[in-house]
């Protein structure tokens, strides 16, 4: 079972090539999925990954640009078709509702399941979604459009029971969990096991953030700090510093240099710009300020 | 220079498969370029088959199911990006201005080119388009919603000059035009030189006709009788003739049916639904009624 993996199924720009497609991921949480933005053509690479569309509950989009959101209703009349009857939960700033409701009154009157929009503010850093094992928060960008990133933030998961301590005990089930949790035992005589004898300390819980699109933008570093990977995007290489500025996205060395700020732990790159033929001179130039950037990739599969 | 080519860009049915892409193809007319439905993820197809965008200009779509239009916003994008002048033309039911309206509204606002939307009426066989080198005719078809094909009729050919009979008697250049036209030429003395001398016959004007998605639909017969190559939505396989009724699509055998009623030169069949593995079955039942019939695939290129 994935613990806790992003699969990049798009990573270029708007142009599109032969080398990337639009812009989608999916983070795998322990067999629940969560999708990042929606780009055109991403349901085949769906497809070649071998992703379980029925496992995908919650949708969050960037901002609307068409390379993150055209993908958007032909995944949803594929749902449809499938036959899906969980509800949809798609998170997005205000427009997404304007872009949707034509859509969705003229190609999808009759869905078997049912869409919830969930209206984000894109200019907050704010709790947007929470499960039993996650807490989604948004990440305020600088595009040129309203966007926002988003922080990914495993919840702490129950400490190891140390199974032969357990059955030395004699633990009654109904105790497991509590312990797990961080209860002491007290056995039947009334003598006391301190937790810290019964378990072993929690897999730490992981946090992932995705940063796209936006200008070069320092003041999401105190929100990012020490996470396990950032996705930043790093559509232009520095020779192409001014159209970054212009265009509101980020040069390969910036992006490197907020990861480095942050010190996040892992630093992946993507959202690259159809003008360069090889990703690798965008590596090139993050690496000289961030060691080991990873170029995002479509059927790269990430565990955290 | 292509004469006169179909370039496959998808030829699935709604559900994506790592198989095939949702319908798209292109009909390059010595290097001009008109494309035939639009479905998601196709773009990035027109890059791998090298199509040169900035040469098409004309874009027909045969009915609003997102399988056959979910690509066109992107390709409207693209088209902005990459800075054309030219006006698009677009030929469709009348939803594709619901469709496309509030799209443009919301992610083109500032494109550099003009989009002319063309609605036709697709219960009507009529004329819809009209160049120098072709006319496109409306096929009316049989699906759940409206739905038509496309006639593509070549308009007749000049006649190829006999360039050592031009030299012998020395014929001006201005009557050349007239001469491939079907002309005589008079000779300054007065001897009148029959056109049959001085030309070949020109190379005989080809048609193709595009009918996809439709149910089994004999009414289209007299419309496609005789030409060059048909493609023909064959959705499913015979055992599923009864789905391919509830639905309004076509079988393999029923398109090879219509293709021999029609006596045509040529049938490609299209459209394939995501249920079948192999589409070598579907050719086999087409086979067994119209030999030889062609298995539409990505990346295929057939020429007239």
């Amino acid at each position: 079972m994935a613990d806790f993996d992003i699969h990049i199924l798009g990573c270029g720009s708007a142009l599109p090539t032969t080398r990337h497609l639009a812009t989608s991921q999916i983070i795998n949480l322990r067999d629940k999925l969560y999708m990042i933005d929606r780009g055109e053509g991403t349901q085949v690479q769906m497809r070649k990954m071998r992703i379980k569309f029925s496992r995908l509950n919650h949708i969050f989009l960037s901002h609307l640009h068409g390379d993150h959101c055209f993908g958007l209703p032909g995944l949803i009349s594929t749902f449809g078709m499938l036959g899906r009857t969980a509800t949809l939960h798609i998170y997005g700033p205000k427009e997404i509702e304007e872009y949707l409701y034509p859509i969705l009154k003229m190609f999808n009157q009759n869905l078997p399941y049912k869409i919830q929009i969930h209206i984000i503010n894109p200019s907050q850093h704010t709790l947007i979604m929470e499960d039993r094992s996650l807490e989604v928060y948004s990440i305020p960008l600088n595009h040129r459009i309203p966007a926002c990133g988003f922080l990914f933030k495993e919840k702490q998961k129950e400490a190891h029971l140390i199974k032969e301590m357990a059955d030395f005990y004699q633990i009654p089930v109904k105790c497991l969990r509590g312990i797990k949790q961080g209860a002491d035992f007290t056995t039947p005589e009334g003598e006391v096991v301190p937790n810290k004898r019964l378990t072993r300390p929690a897999t730490p819980a992981k946090q992932y953030a995705y940063c796209s699109d936006t200008a070069y933008y320092p003041e999401i570093i105190p929100i990012i700090k020490n996470i396990d990977l950032l996705y930043h995007e790093a559509t232009f290489a520095e020779c192409d510093a001014a159209r970054a500025r212009e265009t509101y996205h980020t040069t390969a060395r910036q992006a490197a240099e907020i990861a480095r700020a942050a010190a996040v732990k892992k630093l992946m790159i993507g959202h690259f710009s159809a003008r360069y033929e090889d990703d690798l001179l965008l590596k090139k130039e993050a690496d000289a300020i961030y060691p080991n950037t990873i170029l995002a990739k479509e059927g790269l599969i990430l565990s955290l």
